[in-house]
C-alpha cells in the first residue's frame, strides 16, 4: 500500500470562494453551491506550499494521486480512501493519430474512470465532513465511482440515471453497493429529483460542481501531466466536455503550478470537446456568449458527456478563451471511426468520449488548427470496456475438415 | 512517456533451458517447446546484472514494467511494444477479506487483464526475432493482450476461443485487429487447432508455455511484489491458475532476486487456486504426483482458469511443494459470494478468478492454513467489468409523484 495513504502530511486549504463572485466561504463546513449558485472553489496557502514542498520531495514519493496531499483539501490522514488511483500512463497512438500525440489512458483508474479521481476526493470530504447519505444523478461512471468509494466508507448513495444507461454502467452501479434507478429523462433531469431531495434534507447533493471536491480531484489530472512532462506542459489538450469537471480542474491546477513556481506562465491550448448532438458549450463558445443554453433533445453515442446543461459552463468558455483554445463539436460517425482505427491500429480501445477527442483532433489537423509536430494530449475517459462493440465472432466446428487457407 | 521504453539498457540473456532435461539452448533464435516437449526457461547472467543494476537504481526509475529491462529478455530498446504497462496497485480490503489481505489488481493493465504481461514481452521477442504470423487458443483476455499488442507491431493474429467464451471477450479480440473464431470445445481443443497449423507452418504458435516469453512477462508480478513490499515478500500468494505461467514466472523472479542479493531465501507459501469444476493441479498435489492428469467435463464461471490440462504442470506443482504452499480448489458459489461481498463492502469489484482467491483465502483461514496477521496478497487478474452482473436496476417515472421515502 503506497505510503502516500497513511503519511501524516500538512495540510493548505484557507478558504472557499465563489466562481463568480469571488465571496469567501469557511473550510471546514459543508458546502454546496455558493449563494450566488455558482460552484465554489479551494483556496490554498501557496506560499505556504512552496515553502514546505520541493518537485525533488514529489518526485520520490509514490506517484499515485495521493502524493499531491499538500494541494488537495483532506485533513486527516484517517479520511483518506483509496482504491489504488495510480498516475494514468501517456500512450501514442503513432498509427491512427500521429507522432506526437499521447492518450491520457484514465480508464486504468479504480471503476475504469477518470469520475474516480474526482469522486475518491469528494467522497474522503464527506467522511471528513461527517456526511452519511449522499444521491447523484449519472451518466454512468460518475455513479459507479461514487458507489465504490462510499461502499468503503460506509456512506449511503442513492443513485439516478437516464432511462438508456448502458446495462452495465447501472449494474456496476448497484453491485458496487449504491441504491440505483433508471429515469425516464436526462442526466438534467436526474439532477432535478436529487436536488428536490436535497432541498428536504433527505440527502447531499453529489452532482457535478454542486461539492467543491471533485474539482480538485479532477485537477490532479493536471498536476500528473506537468510532472510526467518534466515539468513542461503540452501544446494542447483535448477534453472530451461534458459538465467540464476536468478541464475547470486542469485550468485551476496549471494556475497554482505557476504560483509554486513549477511551471512558467505558457498554457496549453485547450480543446473542449462535444458531440455534435449534444453541443451547448461549441454553440456558446461560437456565438461569444459567457453561458451556454440548454441543448434540447441530446443524442450521441458518446453518452459520458451528453449533458444538456452545465453548471460550470462560464468556467470552461473562460478557460477555453484564456487559453487560446475552442470548442470543438464531432459527429458520432467520426467518434465511432477514430474509436474503430485506435483499436485496429495502434491496440489501444478508446471509451466513444476518448474516439470524441481523437476524432476532433484529426479534424484540427486538417484545417490547421493543431499543427502536426505539436505536442498534443487526448484524454480517454473511460476503459472502451465499459461500451457496445460491434458483433464479429465466426465458429468453426473442430470434428470437421478445418480449411486452413480459409481462415 | 516512459524513459524506460526509450533509453538503450545492457541485456543479459545467456540461454534457453528445457524446464525438464536441463538442455542448453540458443539465446536469439526462436524457439517453441524443448526437444522434450516441455517450457524453456530464459536463463540471464545475474552476476553481470548484479554487478550493473542496483535496487537504488531501479527506484529511481518510472514504476512501468519495463523498469526491469535488465531481468528481461528483450535485446533491442525498438523492438519494445508498449501500451502503458503500469505498476498494478496494492488494495486492503478490510471487510470482505480483513486486515491483513491485499489485492494486486491486475485489470489495470492494458486491455484489463495480467495476460498483458506475458503477451507484451511475448510479442516484442516475436518483433525482435521476425514473427509475422501468430496464432493462438485463449480463454479471452489472453487474445484480447495478443490482438492489441500485435496489431500495434503489425504483426497478423489468428484466435480461437471456446464457443462459450464470452461475447466482450470475442469483441475485444476483433475490434482490436485479429481474426477470431469460436470453436466448439475447451481451450486445449482450440490448442490442438494452433498446434495443427503451426505444424505446418502457418503461424507460430502462442499457446501458454510453448513459447518462452510469456513466463519473462508474467515474472515481473514478483518482482513488483518485491519492491512493492520494501524487498520483503508477503507469507503467502494466493494464484488463481489455469495454464500457471504467473505462478511460475513469480517463483522463477523470487530464484533470480535472491541470487541478486536483494530477497532472502525465505518465500511465501504459495497458494494454487483453481475452481472445483476443473480442478486437475488440485487433483494431482493431493494425490503426490508429478503431473496432472486431464480433468474431463470442465466448468466453472471463472473462464479463466477452466483448463483441464497445463503444459507447465510439473512447473506449478514443484512451486507450490517447495513453497509449502497448497493447490485448494473452491466452488462456483463461494467464488460468486466473494465477488459480490468485496464489491458491496469494500466497492473493488474482482473478476470470478479473482473471486476464487478470496474465497480460498477465507476457506484457508478457516481452516487454519493461513493465520489472520499474516500478510497475504490475492491475486485479481483481470477488471471485473469484463464478466457478467446480475441485473438490479428499477426504474422512476419523473412525471409521476415520487415517493421519496421509499428510495
Ligand atoms: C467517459 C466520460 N468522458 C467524459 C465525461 C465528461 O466529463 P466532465 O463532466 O468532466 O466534462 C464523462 C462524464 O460522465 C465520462 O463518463
Ligand atoms: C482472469 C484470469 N485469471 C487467471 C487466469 C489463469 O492464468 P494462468 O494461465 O497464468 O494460470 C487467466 C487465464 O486465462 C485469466 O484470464
Amino acid at each position: 500500500m503506497s505510503s502516500n495513504l497513511t503519511t501524516d502530511r500538512p495540510t493548505f486549504v484557507t478558504h472557499l470562494q465563489c466562481s463568480i463572485t469571488g465571496e469567501r466561504y469557511e473550510a471546514d463546513t459543508l458546502h454546496g453551491l455558493s449563494r450566488a449558485g455558482r460552484p465554489l472553489l479551494v483556496r490554498y496557502d501557496l506560499d505556504a506550499v512552496k515553502a514546505t514542498l520541493s518537485r525533488e520531495v514529489l518526485a520520490a514519493r509514490p506517484t499515485d494521486m495521493w502524493r499531491w496531499r499538500e494541494l488537495l483539501p483532506v485533513r486527516g490522514t484517517e479520511n483518506i480512501v483509496s482504491l489504488g488511483e495510480i498516475e494514468t500512463p501517456l500512450i501514442p497512438i503513432p498509427k491512427s493519430g500521429g507522432g506526437n500525440v499521447l492518450v491520457k489512458d484514465e480508464g486504468r483508474l479504480p471503476t475504469g474512470s477518470f469520475k474516480a479521481r474526482g469522486l475518491v476526493m469528494a467522497v474522503a470530504m464527506a467522511k471528513e465532513l461527517g456526511v452519511t447519505r449522499i444521491a447523484m444523478p449519472t451518466n454512468g461512471n460518475a455513479g459507479a465511482a461514487l458507489a465504490a468509494y462510499c461502499s468503503r466508507v460506509g456512506i449511503e448513495t442513492i443513485v439516478f440515471c437516464p432511462e438508456d444507461t448502458p446495462e452495465i454502467n447501472v449494474r456496476e452501479i448497484a453491485m458496487q453497493g449504491a441504491r440505483v434507478w433508471r429515469v425516464n429523462g436526462l442526466i438534467d433531469d436526474c439532477g432535478a429529483i436529487v436536488g428536490k431531495g436535497a432541498a428536504e434534507g433527505r440527502w447531499f447533493d453529489f452532482s457535478t460542481l454542486k461539492e467543491p471536491y471533485r474539482i480538485e480531484g479532477k485537477k490532479t489530472m493536471g498536476l500528473e501531466l506537468a510532472a510526467q512532462g518534466g515539468w513542461r506542459l503540452p501544446d494542447a489538450i483535448f477534453y472530451p466536455t461534458g459538465g467540464g469537471t476536468g478541464l475547470i480542474g486542469m485550468w485551476k491546477a496549471f494556475d497554482e503550478l505557476e504560483k509554486l513556481g513549477w511551471i512558467g506562465p505558457e498554457r496549453p491550448r485547450m480543446y473542449a470537446v462535444q458531440a455534435s448532438g449534444c453541443a451547448p458549450i461549441v454553440r456558446a463558445f461560437e456565438a461569444g456568449e459567457e453561458h451556454a443554453e440548454r441543448w434540447e433533445d441530446a443524442h450521441t453515442v458518446a453518452a459520458g458527456i451528453r449533458v444538456p446543461r452545465a453548471v460550470g459552463d462560464f468556467l470552461i468558455l473562460r478557460a477555453v478563451r484564456e487559453s487560446g483554445g475552442k470548442a470543438l463539436g464531432v459527429g458520432d460517425p467520426a467518434i465511432l471511426k477514430a474509436v474503430e482505427e485506435c483499436a485496429k491500429q495502434d491496440g489501444l480501445l478508446l471509451c466513444p468520449e476518448g474516439g470524441a477527442t481523437l476524432a476532433a483532433y484529426r479534424e484540427a489537423l486538417k484545417t490547421g488548427e493543431v499543427d502536426e509536430d505539436e505536442r498534443v494530449v487526448l484524454f480517454n475517459c473511460a476503459t472502451g470496456l465499459k461500451y457496445p462493440m460491434p458483433a464479429a465472432p465466426q465458429t468453426l466446428d473442430r470434428h470437421g475438415a478445418i480449411d486452413f487457407d480459409a481462415l
